[in-house]
């Protein structure tokens, strides 16, 4: 990388996960310099092991003649993270800006602001990323109301009314899937290339899932025993196991969506499927792109922090 | 040992399942002599093992002027297991004992018959070892007509009308339950000693699961918010996990058990939690000891090969 480049970055966002750490070099007027990432998330890192992690990144980036923004979301800023950013509680704007904290950095190149997850306190739950995601969105349609689904390993569902976050709700569903695929008993009948997809298994598994009747604990113990008995091929079976779980997440919230706005936020294939999903129950929702949203959201944040610099 | 001792012995009955193997030395009259058992389950073992692995558990018992009759039910009968014994499918008796399988073995001393388990085609589903725990139940009480809840790993309800299993099915509760407090997410607010319970905790539990309207994907999540936000205390949180879990199979399976006569077969600490919430949810259920009944079907098993002798 050139110096002519190094100067150009203005600032540095960063999102900052449990089990992977992201990072754009963002010139002033929002252009995408470079991207870099690595698996040091926040799970694998001693507090004290943040800052060299960070450098490892993005060291290439710095500029020894200034000190240079770095706005980060996610994990890092979990009790267990860096340095602990307070949730804010709902109802609120998704972004606490005037609560980002700042921990303490050896190289003075660096000023690194972490932005706040939020609450929930009845029924209790908590997010800590998708709050960036949500001012992302809201950054670029202030007047959405309606519902956002953010799919992943814990997906969360949160429902906007006038910039505000109202409710959320969060869902094992991604790491139940991955559970019951790769560690229970089903696994024996669900081998081989995990990417592929049954799209009928799949959408049986979900009109399933999301009948009434449906309970899950009686509903996962059939896909081995139809592999046993009817030879029920793998990829099927994981497929009908993907909608069974996903349809069950969708049940569980059927009054929250059902009637509104919904978008999903997600660049892969797991945000399609939940597209998919919605679109058989009758509900078409709006593709949103989870890097841009992010981005969108880092760069709201850094506007507060250049707004009171 | 002494020889008159082994001379006492008339036959003896093995429970061989996935992780463990028990085994017992019986006379003629029935009475246990010895008992013997080990982790050497059916998945620790090529079907090349099995003989081994039985005679050094049960080696000492064995005489070498006579040929001893070794009745064994259980996965060691699965297809991965010793020799595949067949399902027989329901509705029929519960031990199809007919059509029990002899496995070769080097060994002169030893006849080994393995009894087999149950299918049903539709919802699929199959069970290997609680047939012959049904078979007990039911020498000693041949007019039982009811359901059966075999608590476990993978428990079984079953249904029982004139002599026959008329249906049955299987919940991954037990496995779910180890999978989420050991290896998910709700992992960290669940630590320490896995043995204590909270009743109040498991009731509260219990109740939110068998509520009419509860998904068990959205009710999982909180466990761990709650733990983070409210200092929800590891014991209670993994109690109200277990209360919710048992709470799910026991309202998926309402219309089998509500106004049926329900026994419980089981010894341990999991009998006792499935009893303790059907009597909560309003159902008297009987306790009925797992390793008499074991015994007494793999006694019935033995008389019918006395008989064809």
């Amino acid at each position: 990388m050139t110096e002519i480049s190094q100067a150009a970055i203005s600032w540095i966002a960063v999102d900052w996960g449990t089990s992977q750490v992201r990072a754009w070099a963002l010139s002033d007027s929002g252009e995408v310099l470079q991207r870099a990432s690595s698996a040091r998330g926040m799970s694998t890192l001693t507090p004290d092991q943040f800052e060299g992690a960070l450098l490892e990144l993005i060291g290439g980036w710095l500029d020894d003649r200034r000190v240079i923004d770095v706005i980060a979301c996610g994990m890092v800023g979990a009790r267990q993270g860096w340095r602990e950013a307070p949730y804010a509680e709902v109802p609120c704007a998704p972004q606490a800006v005037e609560r980002m904290v700042r921990p303490e950095v050896a190289d003075g190149r660096l000023r690194v602001s972490i932005i706040p997850g939020l609450c929930q306190r009845a029924p209790a739950d908590v997010l800590r990323g998708e709050e960036t995601q949500i001012a992302g969105l809201l950054a670029e349609h202030p007047d959405y109301s309606g519902v956002i689904c953010l799919p992943g390993t814990h997906s969360k569902w949160v429902e906007i009314r006038e910039g505000q976050v109202i409710a959320f709700q969060t869902f094992m569903t991604g790491e139940l899937f991955a559970l019951l695929s790769q560690q229970s008993v089903l696994r024996h009948g669900m081998q081989g290339d995990a990417r592929l997809l049954d799209q009928q298994a799949f959408d049986t598994g979900l009109q399933a899932g999301a009948g009434k009747a449906q309970r899950l604990v009686g509903a996962l113990f059939g896909l081995r025993a139809e592999g046993l008995l009817e030879g029920l091929a793998p990829v099927a079976a994981r497929s009908r196991l993907s909608g069974l779980l996903i349809g069950q997440e969708l049940a569980a919230l059927d009054e929250r969506w059902r009637g509104q706005r919904v978008c999903v936020i997600g660049d892969g294939e797991s945000a399609e499927r939940y597209r998919h999903a919605l679109d058989i129950l009758g509900v078409a929702a709006l593709p949103v792109s989870a890097e841009r949203v992010t981005l969108a959201g880092l760069t709201a944040a850094r506007e507060h922090i250049q707004r009171g610099a």
